[in-house]
């Protein structure tokens, strides 16, 4: 008898269609001879809903409150399904982050699990009970109710998970798994069966938003077996996990990724100096710009470029802060592009592979496509090109690492 | 400095305009130096949108889940008026039933309130900040959620007053107190400054629907002073405590009362024999229908007759029953009326006044209303009369017993 979580998003149970849906499947899989444990979300649009009639009181509604109003949310799904379960013959008992003791840190909108009751859960499951849990909420250590911010109920499922030691946690999405590219630029992309977390983390970060990076980042800390399914459709979806080490044949590059939400800023002609670098990008920091791909090099007059890139909508506070550093520091030159898009190829397999970046760079060329920045890391390359190349790049680094078959 | 507790209803936080307006009502007695502690119901309107999502998913949907839900719809208004303090700038702190340890037994759908943690209350108060509770709602021994039922709400605010030990528990709602008789019958009705919790109670059992009658026992057993107001405009309401020894001028009659909700059944001709009264109404009883008035006689024959009370919409189950217990048991006959109500007059003072069933029955004579039944209790006599003389008998009796000054 395995253990499974299952976790449910708003869209899945935004109707009571859909909530009855979901209890099909989550039958399906207790008949299968499992211990189930369901992880809901809020119906869609409920949350916004709640989140209007605060904002109608108050523009900077207090945290404490605001948890608990939203968590309302998921406390209605927990006990819909319930019933629906019950309905259909199949006994089952819900509960809140509170009663479960999701113990978190009181960081109320943003608060981060600490632990877990797992006894209770347990219990339950032993006397032959489905366990609908709510997701992206808890408790903190005095019982006030804490939420836990964007993409919370699959790090809430993750947890459980953990907590529980459970076998396998499934995570019901609207797409069926994970790519090796965005399937509406390649056509022939294809589902893949398994993935690492580290080449999950990478997707993820790089815009195949089928699971926040937060989730991956705990599967991976607890060891937990992450998979993405489709709400809608049977499958396998795509299981996230440590890599196989029985797999002989695993491909080289796993999945081309990309994101056109970055913008690129270039000073020139800064006096190469120690702690150039710093006094750059720090000043970039402090006004709470995020800073993504940074390359610095030395021009033949000892005079340092750094480039790197911010989300789109930092770019004009970004530039109108890099224009008064250029002042300060006597640089010759800024630029700035929000016309470019970063392109990776992901894959652990490259690690031990020799000429992976030679036979990216080469497919690039053969495109006429020129790349203005590199970065590397040990299983991802991401270049930086121009955003009107963006589909073709993706589409020949797909078929040149032969991700079709 | 007083501690007083304010209970509103649904349609005193109906929308985020009247949520202003019960923050700007407790702000004021919080400026006048008191300690407020504040119990809020749903939306008005919201229940019934949770209790449809439940039935579309279940006809019988399973209580301990329907009360997982319900009890989200005070969690909202808790959350938002505490917002709403806040904005205003006073410190404000909610707490679901859960939260603040509002002990039940475990009857879910209508559990009674076995204790309730007063420290945690007391100590935000003594820090300065409005106490914002969640009506309606508590906890098991095992952590489940649990709702009290019908009028839940005001018991919430009177067992909370209790467990404070508060100078005054105020329940606000769309009547600013309790009057002498219906005044959309008797025009000259008279708001009553004080009534005694056994006089309310059998107003409130007569159909004065002001508070909900649990609430008041509750209150009676505990010794809470209860105040009934208006949510809408200011004005001292109605006190219900314990009788005032020193009011020398108390009043014999402090109100009429009635109720039209009522049928009227009778048996006649059946042989008089011990068990017989049980016989006919244990049979009518074990089909869970509630009986009100009951009268007995024996007629010259000795054979008994028995009349008795049902609500209306228990008429034509009951007369069924009562059918076959009269074959059963060789009675006459048996007949029904529903077109018969019941009209009271209430008051302590009644007890040590002799001639008051007098002057009720005389006044009634006068007006040629012929009186069916009669019921009496130490504070209150009862007439059962047809109901098309109903507006006459209230305004009659409230003149009678100089109600008008």
């Amino acid at each position: 008898m395995a253990l499974i979580i299952q976790k449910y998003g708003g869209t899945s149970v935004g109707t009571i269609e859909r909530i009855q849906a979901v209890a099909d499947r989550v039958i399906q899989t207790k008949k299968q001879g499992n211990q189930v444990v369901v992880v809901l979300s809020a119906m869609s649009g409920e949350t916004d809903r709640l989140l209007s009639l605060a904002k109608a009181l108050s523009h900077t509604p207090t945290p404490r409150e605001l948890d608990v109003l939203l968590s309302t949310g998921e406390q209605v799904t927990i006990a819909l399904l319930s019933m629906a379960l019950e309905e259909k013959g199949y006994p089952a008992v819900s509960y809140t982050g509170g009663q479960v003791h999701i113990r978190t840190d009181n960081e109320h909108n943003k608060a981060r699990i600490v632990d877990i009751e797992a006894a209770r859960v347990h219990k339950k499951l032993d006397e032959g009970k489905i366990v609908v849990v709510a997701g992206f909420q808890g408790i903190d250590e005095d019982g006030n109710i804490t939420t836990l911010g964007r993409g919370g109920s699959d790090t809430t499922a993750v947890a459980m998970a953990a907590a529980l030691k459970a076998d396998e946690c499934r995570i019901y999405t609207d797409v069926d798994g994970v790519y090796t590219a965005d399937p509406r630029i390649v056509q022939n992309a294809q589902r893949l069966p398994l993935i690492t977390y580290e080449e999950m983390l990478e997707m993820a970060s790089l815009g195949s938003k089928v699971l926040q990076i937060r989730s991956v980042e705990f599967a991976r800390k607890y060891n937990v077996n992450l998979r993405v399914l489709s709400s809608f459709e049977d499958g396998p979806g795509t299981l996230i996990a440590l890599e196989d080490d029985d797999q002989m044949e695993k491909p080289v590059v796993s999945g081309i990724a990309f994101n056109r939400d970055e913008a690129k800023l270039t000073i020139r002609g800064i006096p190469d100096q120690p702690g150039v670098a710093y006094k750059v990008l720090g000043a970039i920091s402090e006004a709470n710009i995020e800073i993504d791909v940074i390359v610095q090099n030395v021009a033949k007059d000892n005079s340092a470029t750094i480039t790197f890139t911010v989300h789109r909508n930092d770019l004009i506070k970004a530039s109108e802060l890099l224009e008064q550093i250029a002042a300060d520091l006597g640089a010759m030159e800024v630029a700035s592009d929000d016309r470019i898009v970063k392109v990776s190829i992901v894959g652990v397999g490259m690690r031990s592979h020799a000429g992976v970046a030679a036979k990216m760079f080469e497919a690039l060329a053969a495109e006429g496509i020129n790349i203005q920045l590199i970065t590397t890391s040990e299983i991802k390359i991401t270049v930086v090109i121009e955003e009107r190349y963006l589909e073709l790049a993706v589409r020949s680094l797909h078929s040149a690492f032969g991700l079709e078959q």
